[in-house]
């Protein structure tokens, strides 16, 4: 088959001829129509993870179609439409993944920037019935972590108030989708203003540019305190979100790009009731309610960017320049 | 009535005759037996919070004897022994006090540091029966604290590890002794050896001095991770607490003696998936469950020192000193 392989870090994607996976007992073997970009291809790119082994296939998010069953798996599944759960031995525990068996598809196992991948059969899920394989393939990870986030861990509950930093990236949107289908009003921010428009044809309220020093108070103003604030930047700019919270408020980061928190104040934190809570992918059954809350709703994914399996580094790039709105795809058939 | 008055900021208290207060519709008057003092009574003293009020009888705490009832009460409430919820106008909402309506008994309103104070009845709570009244007034503000800390936030559960830090202190003790009769295992930290060695009488397992610049490493190396931290401190060495929680581990805190929280890596709040919740005091319900617990498990709260009513500013002393294991009580009757 024909895959993407990372040799080192550091270095571009090579698009070559490689062995096509083998299917081992209770996995199935899945042609892949459409994969998509994550920011973590990007950090694993440039070496900024601990384990890290070459070569490797990278990718975490696929959608395509069983073609092959191992052995123990029932073989009426080829055939089957499905998209893939990357989160791979979550263990036993909601609250939580196993902190030494957890793995994401995409490194160290090979992913899905190829013709065809190999995964342990409950992984595969059916691929929501509105979607095509290029608007699924943008789903998993992003989509199981924006659920996490807004439902496992910040307890969204219709008619609350919310607010999203940094409006663009794949999770922040799936984030702005399903609070807005889960009955919620939704701000964000930005440090562009195309990307606040786009937002608000979405269907966000309104939204704020960070790179006005006074954002927040401008934001206050305007929206009042926030129920629920999501964030995955952290860094100086942290501390307003507990002036923006309102008691009892939720805020939960998934991401922290700009660093560590400046200095907090415990006497905010507990005399708002507040709660910072952290979230990191899904779990299995996280997956599964993201993904009929997606059939539900009828939520259709934003893509960026549409590119050929061939040219996996022009995604790259896109990751590295950091200007998208939505996800970027890589389309694997031309057949959507 | 004899009274204790603060008449200013940074002014001792004055032990005086005063008017008894009446007992309008809907209130009772309680004839005290005793009362406790908590760090707020403190701070109020330094003049550390907004919108003080002088004169004032400061006490959050009080256990006593219905003896009058306004309009609206059933007199036959006449003789019942009571406890005091110190926790006014709550609000409607389990996740955060009213921020405009909520106000603690004691500050602006007159408390109980004093022979008799007047109650709406719905703050009166029957004396749980197994408790003097020297123990039951030093159970309401810092009982509810460590109740809605440990449970309501925290969510702790039997067979779960459980560290506090600064033991010695009213809430930190209640969560030390909740948290045994819920079945955790629990472990603790002090400046103090004399304080560690009598947590571990009390059920604790182990503990370490904070005074040890390795404590953290050396708690890790014994104990391993913990399910719940418990802490009031923040400060410089908020930071260890993130590596001495488990995955999925929460973090409450109900003070921040210690100031500002150094930098936070957000990484590590979502990578292992952590919660820090804030908590104050507890609502109706937290106190009423908080009740029902000290009253199924049969827990005497412990006390420090005991003082004569007209002594109050000895137990100033005491909480300016920072030395107590425990609660310091007013005994207003010499009759227990």
């Amino acid at each position: 088959m024909k895959a993407n392989i990372l040799t080192g870090k550091n270095q571009p994607l090579i698009f070559q001829e490689t062995e096509t996976p083998g299917c081992k007992a209770g996995e199935v073997l899945v042609h892949l129509h459409a994969s998509a970009f994550n920011r973590r291809d990007y950090w694993i790119q440039q070496g900024q993870y601990a384990g890290l082994k070459y070569p490797v296939i990278p990718g975490s998010d696929g959608s395509g179609v069983i073609v092959k069953t191992g052995e123990g798996v029932n073989s009426a599944l080829e055939g089957t439409s499905v998209i893939i759960n990357p989160g791979f031995l979550w263990g036993e525990s909601e609250s939580a993944q196993s902190p030494t068996r957890f793995r994401i598809l995409g490194m160290p196992d090979n992913g899905t920037f190829a013709e065809y991948v190999s995964v342990p059969v409950e992984y595969t899920f059916e691929r929501p019935s509105h979607l095509t394989h290029l608007q699924a393939a943008a789903l998993p990870l992003a989509g199981v972590t924006a659920y996490r986030t807004l439902f496992s861990r910040a307890n969204l509950t219709s008619g609350e108030k919310v607010l999203i930093t940094g409006i663009g990236g794949g999770v922040a949107l799936f984030t702005l989708q399903f609070a807005l289908a889960a009955g919620a009003e939704v701000w964000v921010t930005s440090g562009s203003e195309e990307k606040i428009e786009k937002a608000k044809k979405l269907g966000a309220k309104s939204g704020v540019s960070y790179r006005n020093p006074e954002w927040a108070k401008s934001l206050l103003t305007e929206a009042g305190n926030f129920d629920v604030i999501i964030d995955s930047a952290g860094g100086e700019g942290f501390p307003d979100l507990l002036n923006l919270a309102a008691f009892g408020g939720r805020i939960a980061i998934y991401g922290g790009t700009k660093g560590s928190f400046a200095a907090l104040s415990p006497q905010k934190i507990f005399w708002k009731q507040l709660s910072i809570l952290g979230s990191t992918m899904g779990s299995p059954e996280d997956f599964r309610n993201m993904t009929a809350f997606v059939s539900t709703h009828k939520i259709i994914p934003v893509i960026d960017t549409e590119l050929p399996l061939s040219d996996a580094n022009e995604g790259m790039n896109r990751l590295a320049q950091n200007t998208q709105f939505g996800k970027i795809i890589l389309n694997h058939t031309g057949v959507l």
